[in-house]
């Protein structure tokens, strides 16, 4: 049975109230009556709640997970799986946002919580976290992004292939003249991207106009502005390649506003296919990530690992695929003569 | 300066594994070492971490943020602005979404965790949760969405006066077949929103048919299906007013499916005005909450009523505001003769 801070009392004594005061720190009470509710507590094994079980087992059951941007709509599919399969393990989220805040901040306030492992949706190539928290045997998993020469358990798609078959669509398409919009520069998943796309158009000859590369750094706004100066360049691309969805969604927005036809004029592709890739207004190509998937799988892991600190490192890298709709075309004089 | 578990340990007299094995509540631990060990830990106020401080202090900064489906991109704007004013306040996010998981159950979680208060963006009005949580003095605020007849501290939009200024827009632009998308029906917004939209027509004697009035349950695949049976519909409607932008968006993405232009054949107005509504994609007209200050408001509020649990009970609604895009427009033959 349960024991209850009546039965505490009865051990010590003492009153309830007593030992509600001794527990919440006041100062009022006698040194001889709190000795006597702590042994109480002690003989009889009291534990308050969940929080103060959690500190003799050990278990809080929180997860942190933590994610660049909540608005950017990759992040919410990502978190719808990776909230349910939490309650699943009967784990629940401690939710942080926010690349602007410095990670190891947001890490320490996830630590202060003890929340039993971390999922990093966002990792930074300069983070030194993922090292640190290894050296700890401290529970985490890396998804969709990863960090250099760290051997940790992760979770991600293939980045290089993905990219290598946006490449060969755009050139089977007859484009020459390819523009890129990249993510923020300290995502491996935007370095490892641009470097496939660009060595894959390399190997057909093609080269890209230092001048077409542009940072949308994953921001709908930023890369809005960008397509906006690239649509009216003297040497206008007739092909973009977006890292990911969102800014891919801006070039088709600012293809509309500065009246430039998706894809007769422009040719469009994105990465990772989010729910409004497919939408009408859209109709976007895409290379797909099995969102779903790889939230499981990033989940399943901490999990594991959070059983078996000793288990063997794990890395799963799901396959990407094309995914052909109407906002790429054949070449064509209207694009070129743009 | 910060005791640490050295410290207790010296003051006890044994290692500072010991100590940590106490802790743990290892049972291979004489119970003269462990009454030591507890001693030593009350005569210098010893808190192993965060979480057992709260034990002392019984604060945990904690706040449970309940969202019903945080892939519809309201949610995610909300929620961006409520983890930012937390984290000012000292306080962390547990997030918990999902309207299929009963209301009750996600709450008992969050509690479990003892949060300090909780911020609800989707309350039902079937919920008991508000009355059970004011019974018990626990600290919350509805945001959004209230509950009939619970007095208790409340941020949302001024729903009634938005979608009556809705209605007399399309009133004015001559629309007289207009039709209906509703959100949860257990929602007080989808409530409100249509039942003054409907009261403003028949003030001017325009009734809507019964067939024009669809369930489109706040859902992008919902009110699409929806949509696409509104546009085959022998009537017609010329204009659709949506309880939310997300099912605007999604009448505009199936008019484009069934080759009707917006707005010259048909006119389509949402209610939020979140990000995408500006898309050039979309132009959506809409009803603007001020979804940035209701959330920062909702914030406050909680923080204060954590902090003073007897004060007065605030109730806080914002103006609605027409914002007036390209996907509405006068009534023409076009419209008409579909």
């Amino acid at each position: 049975m349960r024991v209850t801070s009546r039965d505490v009392a009865n051990e010590a004594g003492v009153s309830q109230a007593t030992v509600s005061r001794v527990l919440n720190g006041e100062r009022r009470v006698a040194e001889q009556t709190r000795a006597r509710v702590f042994g109480a507590i002690e003989r009889l094994r009291y534990t308050p709640n969940a929080v103060a079980r959690g500190l003799v087992t050990k278990r809080t059951d929180l997860v942190g997970v933590v994610v660049s941007d909540i608005v950017n709509p990759f992040y919410p599919q990502f978190l719808e799986t990776i909230h349910r399969e939490l309650l699943r393990h009967g784990m629940r989220m401690l939710f942080s946002n926010g690349e602007r805040r410095p990670p190891d901040a947001q890490v320490e306030t996830l630590m202060e919580q003890r929340v039993e492992g971390i999922i990093f949706t966002s990792i930074q190539l300069d983070s030194k976290l993922p090292e640190r928290l290894l050296s700890q045997g401290f529970p985490f998993v890396l998804a969709n992004r990863y960090v250099d020469g760290v051997d940790c358990d992760l979770v991600d798609g293939d980045n290089d292939g993905g990219a290598s078959v946006a490449a060969e669509h755009l050139l089977d398409l007859g484009h020459r003249r390819i523009a890129v919009i990249l993510g923020n520069p300290q995502a491996s998943t935007s370095r490892d991207r641009f470097a496939a796309f660009r060595n894959r158009l390399l190997a057909e000859g093609v080269e890209i106009d230092d001048d077409h590369v542009r940072a949308g750094n994953f921001n709908y706004a930023a890369a809005y502005a960008e397509a906006i100066e690239l649509l009216r360049h003297d040497r206008r691309p007739t092909a973009v390649f977006c890292i990911n969805d969102l800014m891919a969604l801006a070039v088709l927005n600012a293809a509309r506003k500065a009246g430039i036809r998706v894809p007769a004029q422009l040719s469009v592709i994105g990465f990772d296919d989010i729910e409004l890739a497919s939408w009408e207004a859209f109709n976007l190509t895409t290379v797909r990530q099995p969102l779903v998937e790889m939230a499981r799988t990033a989940v399943d892991l901490l999990a594991a690992r959070i059983e078996s600190p000793q288990d063997a490192i794990r890395r799963l890298r799901f396959p990407s695929l094309l995914v052909r709709r109407n906002s790429t075309a054949q070449l064509s004089k209207e694009a070129t003569n743009g």
